[in-house]
């Protein structure tokens, strides 16, 4: 039997463009002779739907679309992810299932059995588990047709109590197909290879896996769909972060013996940045990003990666020095721009800092300086940016890092600003090592960038280090908290000092308010800031 | 038997708070001879607690109350809401419970099985679902201990499998105590008398419910504890939006012949928002908010109930004229502050947005005015507010309705600003509504502010009926959309304009972006913008 894997870049909602997309793949995979194509989970309204699948309409949609799909499926079958409604009047009023397209109509219909619903994944607000599965049977084979989640509920601690494979091994299929919306995290794959291997050794059972690609708002799905032989070892490997489409012929899989290139973790990063910038504008119908340049290490690695996303000359970029700016600053960034070939404009926020100071000077008579006149400096900052998007169609980017969103280094309306939080799930220290992995063959980020001390410039002097642990300090903390959430003795038995955990504890909780205001944050972390952590903001845990 | 009813306003996370006040509960109930006191759900961490819930640390905390609740529960029993451990190797590592405090230590744990994951709630993001369920014994009497959704599974099309109670009533209880965390909106109060008084019809019991009180963020809870007769009639109801102590004694339940006053919709929004206020503040531990006067009726209205919340010593407005400001802006405002005694200042936006014009001269020369200049006057009044937030230690109260949340008709970083959304969650409409009622004894907001036609006031002679559908015609399309989740054929077909219907259904998905950077919401709706409405912002569904 000849299997295509469809590996396409849908858009929620967009159910024009999928069923192109999804009729285009059809189309290919007759043209190739496959006997059946296989698309993503929930391919035909593109993941994650999240609260349209409340809308009786969107549901419509759903159906109409896979109606439009059948009648092409005629001298070819598919298998397509689409949510369904449970028949019964009991539980959640649909399944996130998949059906068989063969003769022109629906044939089968197979629903999910394992929800996820931790970190980003709401699967349980929608659906109902499936109570049985049973396989499917296709020219004369049967197949463990299976969605997602259905396959991981492996290991001795298992989230769920039954393993749809148990039950679907018993009817002795041929193989395992898993239809897949498993986004990118910088060790996503390791852990991805490992369960479908595990699955397949299981089993005995080669596994045919299709994964979405591209970004949904946060989520940057990496592709990367595969066939795997049973003995688990990988025989087809389709393209990370790209579109791509592959036949294989399940009767003559052999596995390759040459293991997959070890890839840079960096590398990943950047690729998954720049395609979630890129379909963050194409999907929302925009071509052109605006960004402040500060002369720091973070507008400098976001301006790089919005000109290998969007192209340098759709990036425009806003250099805005004050009484407090270094020279340097204006330097360095302009040595950037030049570097990446984007344009830019500089304009002094001295006249709008008077202004306020001016404005403001009675009511605030007597009172001495305090963080008010740093935040107005990065709210001015903030306002030219959202001036240039109101005036010529932007996206601002925000350059907030992982590293200041935690423990609220950063001014709400003004350096928080922006449509799209581009590396707000890098640590700083993840920001150097993705600069130094862009400057690995030549200087694309000055050196001066990278090497001078983090600071805001909001005040004479000013550093990061003034205010905050090193970074190479602080991060550790972090990553112990927010990725590993451990307790604040733990992390001073491991030798952290017990008063600097606390502070960075007590910052983090405190700070709730200003991450519930930040843009959406491109995840490529194991735990990012946004719909994957969920904090009450008004709470007294270890404040 | 005597029981307790303990209602109290618990604090997410502050152990200390929270054992405190169940420990005077439990010393009130010793003294009132109760045999039994009754908390809330998930009493002893607040709820909803949410990710804290994967915090090891957070878990012990709560383990650690127990125990010193229990050491009190000598001579008295406690029935206490607790997150406990899911002692097998398979499922969610925790339930959702209540555990039986009695002789001075845990006696019985009875777990949640019904876990509402819809709208605000994502307990089964955390929580294994109890498998079966057994009475407690306590007394020589039985008890069938349910945790609020577990009495919710009626009617004809039931979200779960099964019902809790239709296995307990088989151990033939006396009675059923029903440990709730059940959050205020407008309509709330019938449906739950409505599931209560079915159980205790069904099966022929009374029922011991206690709620919690008391606002978490944007969740706001009424109270409302009661106690139901096994014919469902109310024999005994704690007062709403307080903190309240009742002892009732089973044996001798009579029915209150006298029905409960029936409560105008508004005095019960009225009193919800400034709970929500109030604890916001508390909790967080600010006194003092500001907000921007804009002549309007909404931050008219916000400066009444922050009045009433806070003290009209403790808030401060500003008004912010601009040369596109209405003579009436200014002097309405002035008689509003007057008439609820607060604090102002008038500050000038001219000398700031001049600044501005001059700084953006040269790059956007040549092009026409346009929706910049007045995003810039709202940002500008935006900026001043922080800065004495800043500077003065306020808390900004956001003044935007649900109306133009829903339509994006607000500039985010100018109006959109705030700590806290007060009536993000009332319909211009109802704002229009909250204001009668407000002024229904004498007049509080001035008449003008709730007669003279809307505006921003950001150019020449502008109203928002330019830019809008009228507002009765507005939010009942958006009430469709939002609430009833319509399609936009529906919508058409009761009689609504196609053209306005596409335009306002495309305003509000395409404004999802705005929606994401708000303030918290105070919730008062059946679907609030928020955590309890999930959308995704790069989507194409109807735009």
């Amino acid at each position: 039997m000849r299997i295509a894997l469809a590996q396409n870049n849908y858009h929620t909602g967009n159910f024009s463009l999928n069923t192109e997309k999804m009729l285009a793949s059809i189309a290919q995979a007759k043209a190739g002779e496959a006997d059946l194509v296989v698309f993503a989970e929930l391919a035909v309204c593109g993941y994650p739907p999240r609260d349209f699948l409340e809308f009786e309409h969107f549901l419509q949609l759903c159906e109409t679309a896979v109606d439009r799909l059948a009648t092409a499926c005629v001298g070819i079958a598919a298998i397509v992810g689409v949510p369904v409604y449970n028949q019964l009047n009991q539980g959640k009023k649909l399944y996130n299932a998949a059906v068989l397209l063969e003769d022109g109509r629906v044939k089968q219909v197979v629903a999910k059995s394992l929800l996820p619903t931790y970190d980003v994944f709401d699967e349980y607000r929608y659906f109902e588990p499936a109570k049985s599965s049973r396989v499917l049977h296709f020219k004369g084979q049967k197949i463990a047709l299976t969605i997602c989640e259905d396959l991981w509920n492996i290991g001795q601690y298992t989230l769920y109590p039954h393993s749809p494979m148990d039950e679907l091994i018993l009817e002795k299929p041929d193989f395992i197909v898993n239809i897949a919306a498993s986004p990118f995290s910088a060790h996503q794959q390791a852990e991805r290879l490992y369960v479908l291997g595990e699955n397949a050794r299981k089993y005995q059972l080669p596994i045919v896996y299709v994964n979405h690609i591209g970004a949904q708002t946060e989520l940057i799905f990496d592709g990367k769909s595969m066939v795997l032989g049973k003995d688990g070892a990988s025989v087809v490997q389709l393209k990370k972060f790209e579109e791509d489409f592959a036949i294989v012929d399940m009767g003559a899989l052999t596995t390759k013996t040459t293991a997959l290139a070890p890839t840079h973790t960096m590398e990943d990063i950047s690729a998954a940045l720049t395609l979630g910038i890129q379909d963050y504008f194409g999907k929302l119908g925009f071509k052109k990003a605006i960004l402040g340049l500060s002369g720091g290490i973070d507008s400098a690695l976001v301006a790089v990666l919005a000109a290998q996303a969007l192209g340098a000359e759709n990036i425009h970029c806003l250099l805005m020095p004050s009484r407090y700016s270094s020279d340097h600053s204006i330097a360095d960034s302009l040595a950037l721009v030049k570097n990446i070939g984007v344009s830019y404009d500089i304009l002094s926020i001295e006249k709008a800092f008077e202004a306020y100071e001016t404005t403001l000077a009675e009511p605030f008579s007597g009172l001495a300086a305090n963080i008010t006149e740093e935040n107005l400096q990065s709210r001015i900052r903030g306002m030219l940016l959202m001036a240039y998007t109101n005036k010529l169609g932007y996206i601002l980017l925000n350059t907030s890092n992982k590293s200041e969103l935690a423990v609220g280094y950063g001014t709400l309306y003004g350096d928080m600003c922006g449509g799209l939080s581009v590396i707000g799930d890098l640590y700083k220290t993840e920001v150097f090592a993705l600069c130094r992995y862009i400057n690995r063959e030549k200087e694309i980020i000055p050196d001066n960038i990278i090497t001078k001390p983090p600071s805001a410039e909001l005040r004479p002097d000013q550093k990061d280090s003034d205010s905050l642990p090193d970074y190479e300090l602080l991060d550790q903390i972090l990553f112990r908290y927010i990725e590993e959430r451990q307790a604040p003795v733990q992390i001073i038995e491991a030798g952290f000092a017990a008063e600097v955990v606390q502070k960075v504890m007590r910052l983090v909780n405190m700070n709730e308010y200003k991450r519930h205001q930040t843009p959406p944050i491109l995840r490529v972390s194991i735990k990012a800031f946004g719909m994957g952590r969920r904090m009450p903001i008004v709470a007294k845990y270890l404040s």
